[in-house]
C-alpha cells in the first residue's frame, strides 16, 4: 500500500485527496499545512502530493527533494522560477506537476491532438464548453487546454489559430481556425466538446465532468503511479501511459 | 387533392416545393416567375405558395385576393408596409407569413417559450447554434427566433436579456440573460439547442436539419392546411394547432 | 414564511428537503418518524411532506385530514387503496402525489406529450436514458413516464407502442411504435432524451439531473405551492401551473 | 494527378466516387461494370476503386496484379478464400481492403481502441447508434465496428463482453461487458457514439454522418494514396497514418 502525504491537508483539495486514498487502495501518510514543518512528512511519505498554495511550493519541494520522496504538484500560478526549480528537482526524485488531474481529460487532449494531426486542415475544429453561473472568466481553462492540444495536432499554437467570437458580420470561416464558445448556467461543473467538422461528416469528443472528486481521485492515481517511477519530471499523460 | 400554384417557381425553393407536392399527396396546380401575370395562377390554385422576392410580394398579394386563394408567404426580407398589406389581404383571404417553414423549428420554438415560461429565473436560458463554414452571419436567425420565444416566455425581449459574447473576465453570470454562441464548421445544415439550467438538473430542447427538403416539406403542409381556412392572417403554429 | 413539517425526517429524502428549506424561503416547523404520533406536527405545520414508507402513509394521511393541512405524498409504492384514500382527503384539504418531484423532468413530460401530439405520425419516436452502473432495472421509472407522455400525446398507451429490442434483423421501423433504450455507466444520475425523427429533420428533448438534489429542491417547491391551494388532488404539472 | 479506375462504376458507389475525383485533385481514368473487360482499365489507371460485387472481385484483383496497379476494394460480403486471394495479391500490389472508407469512422475507431486500453477497467463502455426507419438490423456494422476497437484495446473480442438487451430486472452492470443499443427513426443517416463513464466523469467519442458522399469521398483519399504505396495489405486507418 502506497503511504501518500498530502500538502495542503486541510484545504478543499487536500480533504477530497484523503478521502480517495483508501478507494484507491493507498493509505494516508499524514498531512501537513502552512504552518507545519513539510520536512517529517516527507520523510515518512511514499509519495507527497501538493495542492496548497503558490507561495508553498518551494518548502515542499526542498522536503521533497531532501527526502529524496517523489511528489505530484497541482497547485497552479506557478512562477517561470518555480518551473525551473521543479526542473532541478526532478534531476534527483519523480515529480509530476499539472493543471488538471482529471484522467478523462487528460486522456481527451491526447485524443484531440491526434484527431487534429490526422484529419487534414478541411476539417474545422470548435470547442464548446459549458460551467456553472458563478465561473467569472471565459473560455475555461480546460477548453484552453484542449485548444492547446488541437493546435499542436496541426504543428500551431492556439494563439495563433484562436476565433473568440461569432458575432453579426463574420464573414465565412477561415480555414484553420479554432473557434472558442463558453457557455454558462445553473451548477454544471464542466462539459467539453471538441468538435471536428469536414463536408459531410462530424467527429466530436467530449468530456462531462459531474462533481469535483475526480480531481483528487485523479491525483491519487497519479501519486501511485508516480511512487514507482525513477527521476524525472512527468505529466498527467504518462499517468496513462500516453 | 390540394392543387399548389407557386410563385417563384424555377428558383431553389419553389422547385424543392414542387418536388415535394406528390409526397405530401397535393398536385401543382401551376408555377409562375418574375416575367409572368399572376393572376391566371391564383385563379386556377386551390392555395398559393410565395417564395419568390419581397420586390414581387406586392402583385402576388393583389392576385391572391382578387381570385379569393388563400396564399403562404416565405418570402424574407419584407417592409412595413408590405406586412400592413398582408394584414389587408387578411381581411377577405387566408394568409400564412413566416420565416421558417420547418414543423420541427415551429414547434421547438413554441416549446422553448413554455418552458421559458414555467420554469423560474433560476433556471439560466443558453442557445448554441452550428452551421456549415461558409454561413456569413452570426447567430442564425433561428436562434434568434428561439431566443425571441425564450425571451417572451419570460415577458421580455431577446434585446433586452441577450448576452453575445463571453470571453476573458466576464464575471458571474447574470440573472435573467439568455446567452448566444454560435459554432461554425463543415457541411452542417443546422443545429440548435435551447439549454435551460438551474442548481442540480437542465432541460435541452434541440432541433438538426438533415437537409434544406424539410423547408419546402413544411411549406407544403401549411399551404394544404391553409386551403381550409377562413380569412385570416395565420403563422407556422397554427398549422400545428399551437 | 410557509412551516413545512416533514414525515420520515430522519430518512435520506427527508433530510435533504429539509437542507433545501431555507434556501427556498420556507422553514422547517417540524419533522416526524415511524415513532412518532403524527398528530402533533400536521396541527403546527403549514403543509406537510411525505417521504416515508407506504406502510406509513395512511396514519399520517389521517393526522393531515384531521388538521386540515395539505400534503405533498413523494412515498412510492401505494396501493389502490391506498389512491382512494388520497381521493377521499382531497376532498377536504389540498393533496399532492407524485412520484417525480424534479421540475424539469416534470415540465419535460409535458413538453414530449405536446411535441407527440403536435408532429404527426411521420414523426419516429426514441427514448435513450442512461444511469449509474448500480442501477437493477431498466428502462428507468422516468423513462417510462415520458414514454406514457408520448404515448398520452399520441392518444394512446405505451403498452401498445412500445419497442424494447432492436437486436438482430428487426426489419424496418412499424410506423407509430415508441423505442426504448437504457445506458449504463459511472455515476450517472440520469440522462433521458426524447427524440422526434422524421425525413430531414429531428426534436430532441432532453433532461439531465447532476445530482439527487433536485428531488428535495421540487418537493418544497410543490410544498410552498400547494400551502395556499384550496382541497383538491394535485400533481407536479399544477405546480408548474401546466 | 492520379487517374482512378472504377470498377462497378455505373452503380450508386461508383457514380459517387467519380463525382468526387476532382474535388480530391484527382482525374477519371475510366469505368468498368460486370459485362466489360477489366484488364484494359487495370493497364490505363494510377489505381483502381472496386465498389462492385463479391462474384466480380477475382477478376478484377487478377486484373490489377496483372497490371501492377495499386486497388482499393470496398466491396463487401467477401469470402474466406477472397481474403486469401487479396493476401496473394498483396505481396505484388498495393491493396486497401475495408468495410467502411469514412474517414471519421476510421479515426473514431482508432481513438475509441486507445481510449478503452488507457482508461482501466472501471471505466464502463456503451455504445449507442442511430439510423433510418428503413434499417432492417441492428446494431449497425459500424457499432459492431467500434465496439471491437473497444474491446481490443481491452484485450478481448466483442463476442466475450457484449451486451445487447437491457430490459427488465436486468442487475447492476457487469465489469468490463460493452453495452449496445440502437434507436431508429426519420432520415437518419448514421449517428454513432461511444460513451466511456466511471465514478464522477465521463467521455463521449462520437461520429455524425450528415450524407452518404462521405464514404465516396474517402474512398478516392484512399486511393490518391495507395497509388504512392508499395506492394502489401493496408487498411483505412494507414490513410491516416495510424
Amino acid at each position: 500500500m502506497t503511504g501518500v502525504g498530502i500538502y495542503g491537508s486541510s484545504g478543499r483539495m487536500g480533504r477530497a485527496i484523503a478521502d480517495a486514498l483508501t478507494e484507491a487502495g493507498a493509505t494516508l501518510a499524514g498531512g501537513a499545512d502552512a504552518q507545519d514543518d513539510p520536512a517529517p512528512l516527507a520523510r515518512i511519505a511514499d509519495v507527497l502530493v501538493d495542492f496548497s498554495a503558490a507561495g508553498a511550493l518551494d518548502a515542499h519541494l526542498d522536503a521533497a527533494v531532501a527526502a529524496g520522496t517523489p511528489i505530484v504538484i497541482g497547485t497552479t500560478g506557478l512562477s517561470t522560477a518555480q518551473h525551473d526549480a521543479i526542473d532541478a528537482a526532478a534531476a534527483s526524485i519523480a515529480v509530476l506537476q499539472t493543471g488538471n488531474t482529471s484522467l478523462g481529460v487528460t486522456l481527451l487532449a491526447i485524443l484531440v491532438r491526434d484527431a487534429a494531426a490526422r484529419l487534414g486542415p478541411d476539417w474545422d475544429i470548435e470547442i464548446v464548453e459549458m460551467h456553472h453561473r458563478h465561473k467569472v472568466d471565459a473560455p475555461s481553462g480546460t477548453a484552453l487546454l484542449l485548444g492547446e492540444a488541437a493546435a499542436a495536432g496541426r504543428g500551431s499554437m492556439l494563439s495563433e489559430l484562436r476565433v473568440d467570437d461569432r458575432v453579426g458580420l463574420t464573414g465565412a470561416r477561415s480555414e484553420g481556425t479554432i473557434g472558442l464558445a463558453s457557455l454558462r448556467g445553473g451548477s454544471v461543473v464542466g462539459d467539453h466538446s471538441v468538435i471536428l467538422a469536414t463536408e459531410g461528416e462530424r467527429v466530436e469528443l467530449s468530456h462531462f465532468a459531474q462533481d469535483r472528486s475526480i480531481f483528487a481521485r485523479g491525483a491519487v492515481r497519479a501519486a501511485i503511479w508516480l511512487a514507482r517511477q525513477p527521476a524525472g519530471r512527468y505529466r498527467m499523460g504518462d499517468v496513462l501511459g500516453l
